[in-house]
């Protein structure tokens, strides 16, 4: 935490399974300070959670009653309060629900996530993302990717969420690369050259993908190649998985990448090498723009 | 170990990396006991094998000098001693060693693997289950299939494996419902046509496999589904992947599928519902027919 601050005029809160990140906001929606911290809900028990929030905030609320808006899994039935998936089409913030607290310092206003009937899926955390990109940017329709752990891919049209769909490519990247017989192989060297060639020749034989897998550990066995060989073609074959996966969100659309700066790069790499326009934007401040659109619903301001 | 027993004329050993098999064989080729043991080779370092062999086969030994004839991990690079692979097209058992010994009571004869330069591959282990298919099978050409953590597929042709494939089929769903988000969703119990049904959608369409994997977590989550639907599901997508990357293995071909009993079972489901002809063998008999075969090589009879 930097420094000493006035009171702020809100808290912005990010509360994941593994992570908590906090924002202290000025009156006029300047972040004045943040914090991090690893108490993420997964790893919290029912009644935890407003006691570890009033111990993180401390420094920033003292005993005056403050408003605090959050997103993120905190808002799952495992989290403080079940803030329930609205049904697409919607706009991405449709539900907002009340914590319940014991002191009344804190107001906590969570954001629910957004489910889709068929086929089956759920968001909850990116819907904020979604919110902020489209505070910033009003007017735009397309399609939205969210690259991470699990990926989200989301048609826009006039502010609302027309359709999503999740993909596990972030998740099974790690598994494989960390837990797999690939683990053997695949070191932290990257090549682009691999990544973009690797992923046009799984677009264009999705039925190879399976065959293709091990190939990588008996290459190194055999060849013993690697200097960012190994992770390059894993990630392209299975981000290439993905796109031909998800063609029916990207094919002639333009599409913003909203990610962590190195994961979001690789897919504009790989959606330009499609000649896909892309816009490259920062998960963390669409998740700060997103928080500040919500208070500013609640505040009924435009 | 069920019994006492004369001394053995030979010891057949599959040693991989987790867990070690041993068979106490007579003069005519039958097997009148045998041992498991969880001293696999991945947890033993390089001087500890002799004296872990002896220790498990004291009681078929005593201090008279014994033929061993082993297969598995035991012969890679990490192993006792380096058994090479044999590069395809070979007979299955081509390249046998001699490991070192301290007391020249045992005499480790240890069966190398095979490889294949392009596309790189290599198996180590199956070669022995395939030898053994074949001294069983002696004039049968078409493709073996054998699933496991890592599937491998073969083309057999006049005693030799002309090419073979492997997939991560097995790690994969083993990484997946045990350790991935649908771990919350994968229960044990399993559903036969959600798996046929599943398989052909994945055939028909593999480029949409990506799409489909979350989609199993979110439809538990929005509609509680189960009953052996996730399981099912999930290896239908993976298994179909498979055989959507193999049909250049599998199509117009009998094919002999040599494996654990259920997940067997489940390959010959998958083939037969695309119309191939297959034979169901059992994965121990054919390792110790395969051991069996070196064993007979080694002495030089037929």
């Amino acid at each position: 935490m930097a420094g000493a601050v006035s009171y702020p005029a809100w808290i912005a809160v990010d509360w994941g399974t593994s992570n908590l990140r906090a924002w202290a906001m000025s009156d006029d929606g300047h972040d004045v300070d943040h914090v991090t911290s690893d108490r993420g809900m997964g790893r919290l028990a029912h009644g935890d959670f407003e006691p570890t929030l009033m111990s993180i905030l401390a420094p920033w609320v003292g005993d005056r009653p403050t408003t605090v808006v959050a997103c993120g899994m905190v808002g799952s039935r495992q989290g403080w309060v079940e803030a329930p998936y609205t049904q697409v089409p919607c706009k991405p913030q449709s539900g907002i629900v009340t914590a319940p607290v014991q002191s009344n310092i804190l107001r906590v206003h969570v954001i629910g996530g957004v489910k889709q009937d068929a086929p089956s899926d759920v968001m909850r955390g990116e819907e904020t993302q979604i919110a902020g990109f489209l505070a910033l940017n009003p007017d735009w329709d397309g399609v939205i990717c969210l690259p991470g752990t699990h990926t989200k891919w989301a048609h826009i049209s006039a502010g609302e969420i027309v359709s999503f769909q999740t993909f596990m490519t972030g998740e099974i990247f790690a598994l494989l690369s960390k837990q797999s017989i690939l683990r053997h192989s695949v070191s932290d060297a990257w090549d682009d050259d691999v990544f973009v060639d690797t992923l046009s020749d799984a677009m264009a034989r999705p039925e190879a993908l399976a065959a293709r897998l091990f190939h990588i550990r008996a290459q190194g066995l055999l060849h013993g190649a690697d200097d960012g060989w190994s992770a390059a073609r894993l990630s392209g074959l299975l981000v290439g998985a993905e796109l031909a996966a998800a063609r029916p969100y990207w094919l002639g659309q333009s599409v913003a990448v909203i990610g962590p700066q190195t994961l979001a790069q690789h897919y504009v790499t790989a959606l330009q090498a499609q000649a896909v326009p892309t816009l490259q934007t920062d998960a963390t401040q669409m998740t700060l723009a997103g928080l500040k659109a919500a208070y500013a619903s609640l505040k009924g301001t435009p």
